[in-house]
């Protein structure tokens, strides 16, 4: 035991004040993500405080500090002094809390990027069963996110839109996300928030738009815990200065009629040239309104850009931007599966959570950190609730490069859907939107 | 992602489960402890999964499998082949959860040994506030507990007892106990109970007696904590075949007059030799007569070995057994500070949780497992509660070879006594007894 320790908190003290209860003050929040971030928290430690906070939850004002604090452990963005035809750019962002099927990202940017938006965005990568923005657009070839500072500039002033690996944005977060992955502390609404928006208040916009999804396939369940994660957020982006709104969107089932990697980058083109699944345009341009309402754009009709092909055309040149070339064919797993139908009738219900598990034993998501993903492994979905059926019809197909993953993914579907004589209750995309 | 994994569960699944207050099945026990001692389970998942079990509570038979998989993480001794002029050996133990100047061990295991007792004693070095038996032996120079199990055979047989490090028995708790130190999850009914049972049930006792302690300077502060734990592992001991027995005694004041480990050592010396102060002797002479009746030995008056020397005789041999020189000086701390009285009247109450913290300031405990302890280094306690006081004197003597630590210590000190007009209330040194 040294007395003379120039550390001012130690660990098992700071874990067992949140253990019992208690509120961390600001001092010891600053600590210990400091401390973890420069190795002097061990993971272990992080681990049980990171229970303790899934399990004591945080007050307000810790969120808060807990966010700022990963926010502040490493550089945050700042290009409010970029200028397009002598103007300051609307940079503005847009965030999902993680759905299955949800590409709204990848029509989503253009369509803003068309009506005069400019999208900094720092993108994850998939873990657990959703997917990420980066993992389907990497199914491109050639497409990298690993962009210098630099290049986002330039591209902020060229293009209107960058996406980015988040590199040295918000380390702490990078770090204890991976740790919540292995440890069981993912679904926590503190956790959640923090990590969310220690990311996005460091990469560069200035205004915020929210996808938090509701439901089965949501990582809360309840419309209660989606709704106090929501405003949750939106308080942190006001908090630090940036504007932040969130729209409440159905996850009881996929998005679209794609899920996995390139199967979802081929939705989005489907979208990008005015066509695609209703739900996925309705969606997409639900959150272009919002996005460009926060940026101060207005006079301008996002849908407009679906028919145009303005929006396919800043795509292209986003995607090229980053490496990217949309010539080469997308991949698709070589070894494909089908499930027909053994009945006639209309189709159900169809349980997100059952296709995304399907999806990632197909090998379009990782079990770890780190672990690759295959491009060409996914579902497509034949037919969506509420659609009239034939017996010994595709209802489903199962693409992978790996045929040994295909009995475990068809046992994940098992249950997740049926056919029936009557259609399923609507549910509505849209349910709320907050600030 | 493998889908052919070996594995038959993976931890962040088992750690949702404890996480949501479910039960842990044997086979999810079994592998979790398993995986945990080789590895497969890493320390920021075991760390969570403790936190957890701190905060959401063991069953009664999560509790029992969790303690048996912890057994069977290493080997069992067995001794009940071993004979003394042609008899099987009265093979007993004797573990107290940890108390402020819990000397009891080293005056206690010579009684049993002079009464015709053998005790089989795999022992621990301190950690917090409390101290180790092992760290006060270590304060007799030459003194080892790395003994063989031969060794500790021949011991059993010639001297009657032998003190060992645990070495290969429980692994798993070894691991386990160092996670929780550093983790804010110490103070655990299920954590405390399976921890000790798992130690004892795998030294090779016959029967075991507990003393769990009550109050300020215990581990669990409530009675009605102290009595469950007791409860659990009397429980524990009977389902593994090990007649176990639990006194429930008082520890908001410290026991005696001496508080570290070479002071404590020469305390015991004291009683050893037929003196020493009131509460060490008669705890030391319950608990012999509890471990007599368990290893069914009768007709023996364990007081009788402190006033006739056969038990000193025995302290002699077993200590040369294990290397100890008893004719070396104990060691003292070069730097020596006093706390005198301000004023005259009766000692008042002495809180065993501020002496314990000034003795570890001191130097006598360790911040992480495998830090040195300072043999000479503890606390003196002069006036006990209740005895005369006169303004001036000395009250208590703080030891350290470090002078810098005797600040912190004396600022530990403050508080935790006081000189009044009328004795302090009589707390009664048993409690209860169970099993």
């Amino acid at each position: 035991m040294d007395t003379t320790t120039p550390e001012p908190f130690d660990a098992p003290t700071v874990i067992a004040i949140k253990r019992d209860g208690g509120v961390l003050s600001d001092a010891q929040i600053d600590w210990v993500i400091d401390g973890y971030t420069h190795g002097r928290v061990a993971d272990e430690q992080m681990a049980a405080l990171l229970m303790a906070i899934y399990l004591r939850g945080m007050a307000p004002g810790e969120i808060a500090r807990w966010t700022a604090a990963m926010v502040e452990s490493g550089q945050r963005f700042d290009f409010t002094d970029l200028r397009r035809d002598g103007k300051p750019l609307a940079l503005v962002d847009k965030h999902s809390t993680g759905g299955v099927g949800d590409k709204i990202t990848i029509p989503l940017l253009p369509v803003v990027m068309a009506c005069g938006g400019s999208v900094p965005q720092a993108a994850g990568r998939g873990l657990g069963h959703t997917g990420g923005t980066l993992d389907k657009l990497e199914a491109i070839r050639g497409f990298t996110a690993e962009l210098s500072k630099d290049q986002i500039r330039q591209q902020l002033c060229d293009v209107g839109a960058a996406v980015f690996a988040a590199g040295e944005l918000a380390p702490a977060d990078r770090k204890i996300y991976a740790l919540r992955d292995i440890t069981g502390t993912v679904e926590s609404l503190p956790l959640i928030a923090s990590s969310v928006m220690s990311k996005k208040l460091a990469e560069g916009a200035r205004a915020l738009v929210l996808d938090v999804k509701v439901g089965r396939g949501a990582f809360l369940k309840t419309e209660t815990e989606s709704r106090a994660l929501a405003q949750t957020m939106v308080d942190l982006g006001a908090a630090h200065g940036v504007p932040t709104r969130a729209l409440l969107t159905d996850m009881n089932r996929p998005l679209g009629r794609a899920v996995g990697n390139a199967v979802e980058v081929a939705e989005s083109l489907e979208v990008l040239a005015g066509g695609g699944p209703d739900d996925v345009v309705a969606l997409t341009l639900a959150l272009a309104t919002e996005m460009l309402a926060a940026a101060g754009i207005d006079g301008v009709d996002p849908a407009e850009t679906l028919r145009d092909g303005s929006a396919m055309d800043r795509f292209r040149r986003l995607v090229a931007a980053q490496g990217g070339d949309l010539s080469v064919e997308l991949p698709t797993g070589a070894a494909v599966e089908t499930v027909t139908a053994d009945r006639g009738g209309v189709m159900g219900d169809i349980d997100a959570m059952g296709v995304a598990m399907a999806a990632w034993r197909l090998g379009a998501g990782r079990a770890r950190p780190g672990d690759p993903v295959q491009a060409g492994a996914g579902v497509r979905i034949h037919r969506r609730p509420g659609e009239p059926v034939t017996a010994g019809e595709t209802l489903f197909t199962l693409y992978t490069d790996t045929p040994e993953r295909l009995r475990p993914a068809l046992a994940e579907l098992d249950g997740a859907w049926s056919v029936g004589d009557g259609a399923p209750p609507q549910l509505p995309l849209l349910i709320d939107r907050l600030g």
